[in-house]
């Protein structure tokens, strides 16, 4: 199995756009302390020839420019032979709309990111006038080969979980009424294989609660790349950009008795890694107390371009 | 008044995703003869602080963070205090997605492009759940100060005219049977000022038919920034990446004695730039026989970052 990690950065991304925080600032500048970091995507494949992209962010065009094993070999033409999403978030699907010129791969997702990507944001029916659009239905707990959109294996499988977090901000409110509440499939992690193995990367950008379903998921893999987004929960807070928390957001903070760090202590037998940094986190600059305190747990911080092969 | 392009490449950019013609693997190598660019986009700005972007491509995040003139200046901020839109198509209007955080800037455009953005890829309404979203509507033919979301004057100021290319694929069909065809303002450009000023940018990336209305626009520019996406009506054709031709794409060619050179050819005294340049065009490599002709007939070709003052 080949993971490469195409963006560690949560939405807006490192720079974003409109902030000023002294870590985007940095980005900008070139500072050797904190690296500019692309939006939420990872791409895995089997046989290092077919990869599966998991999530489109908006940075989609030069995540791919910037990977040499995502490069057309013919004229038209990409490794890329299908995409599954965790959610539908700006940051994890608008950059669907990039991978339009002859055709988008094979999307897989679920039901609840389908509507929100049909009803919300129409995403797919947009897509449809530039080329067939393949969905494919995801269902969290059941196993699925994952094929290009001509039907062709690509040797990579997906089970999706689903997690708790929100749903997305364009939908917020259209199932308030759910006996299911926030495990409808809005949000999923993955337990991805290569086919014939168990050795499972497990995937999950986002998630606020920190279960004993999840604890389940994250201990049966070979190594788990999971939701950093924030370092404390009041952290946007604290700094004056916004009046939300990080579980507010949709994400467990790595901080205190609760958060991601201490329910990570005890999986020391699987590789841990972290992505979807927000810009506010203070891992992201080298030499930080937080950052030390990741390599304290024994907890890996993703960056672009992070590579594994097993 | 101070211009800067951010992007010269058309929809796909340099290189393309699925792209593997010699222009997008040149510039995925970084073969100093032909260049990357990012999407169509400029900015222009009257005193240097406020400024209008002119389309939100889905590259602009990554534009942005590459022009020092518009990092923010504060905790959430930005020198973009306006978007102008040329047409709703994707390459175009993808990028209004990242500019959320913290509410988007203003956004003027035509009613049929605020159509598109509305109910065919819902763009405006699913803004609208990140921020409040002030959509300014544009007439053709009408002067108008642009202002950022407050009201306050940005000190630029913007006439729309309408122009023949052909409506967001996306919106294909929908008014068959409106009698003003090609001329419903789905596609404009732009002769902007600064306030005070007569001397106009003419900014059009996208044109099909080249008629005495348009050259009468270009002929009272200072500068025109213009469409050169293609350098023959048949070049995708040719190359077996697509079937259809320049033309039926939206698009007049460059080439030939009803092309765009041949069009420009009496405007001597205005200074003539394209943009918008397709990555199959054979203009962008360095030393190319098409590159040779831009030159021949005192055509500029634009780059990432071209900026101009006057």
């Amino acid at each position: 199995m080949h993971v490469i990690v195409l963006g560690s950065s949560a939405g807006g991304g490192l720079p974003q756009w409109n902030c000023g925080c002294p870590q985007c600032h940095a980005a900008r500048r070139g500072d050797p302390d904190v690296h500019a970091r692309h939006q939420s995507s990872i791409c895995v494949s089997a046989d290092g020839v077919n990869w599966v992209l998991f999530n489109a962010s908006p940075d989609v065009r030069s995540q791919l420019a910037a990977t040499p094993a995502l490069w057309p070999t013919a004229l038209r033409h990409s490794p890329v032979r299908a995409i599954a999403l965790t959610n539908a978030d700006i940051d994890h699907a608008a950059g669907l709309l990039v991978l339009r010129e002859g055709g988008a791969p094979a999307i897989y997702c679920t039901e609840r990111v389908e509507e929100a990507l049909t009803e919300g944001l129409r995403i797919l029916p947009v897509l449809g006038a530039y080329g067939p659009v393949h969905v494919r239905r995801v269902t969290p707990g059941e196993t699925v080969r994952v094929c290009d959109r001509d039907g062709a294996p690509t040797g990579v499988s997906v089970r999706a979980f689903v997690v708790a977090s929100k749903p997305s901000p364009y939908m917020a409110g259209r199932h308030a009424n759910d006996p299911r509440g926030d495990l409808a499939g809005d949000t999923v992690g993955y337990a991805i294989t290569a086919d014939g193995s168990d050795d499972a990367l497990v995937y999950v950008p986002g998630v606020r609660d920190l279960d004993d379903a999840l604890r389940d998921e994250l201990s049966r893999a070979r190594c788990v790349l999971i939701d950093g987004t924030f370092f404390t929960d009041d952290e946007l807070v604290a700094m004056g950009a916004s009046t939300k928390t990080a579980r507010v957001m949709g994400h467990a903070p790595l901080a205190g008795d609760t958060g991601l760090l201490a329910f990570l202590r005890g999986l020391t037998h699987v590789r841990r890694v972290l992505v979807h940094i927000n810009n506010s986190n203070p891992v992201l600059r080298e030499g930080s107390d937080a950052r030390e305190a990741l390599a304290a747990h024994g907890v890996e911080l993703a960056h672009d371009g992070l590579s594994m092969v097993w």
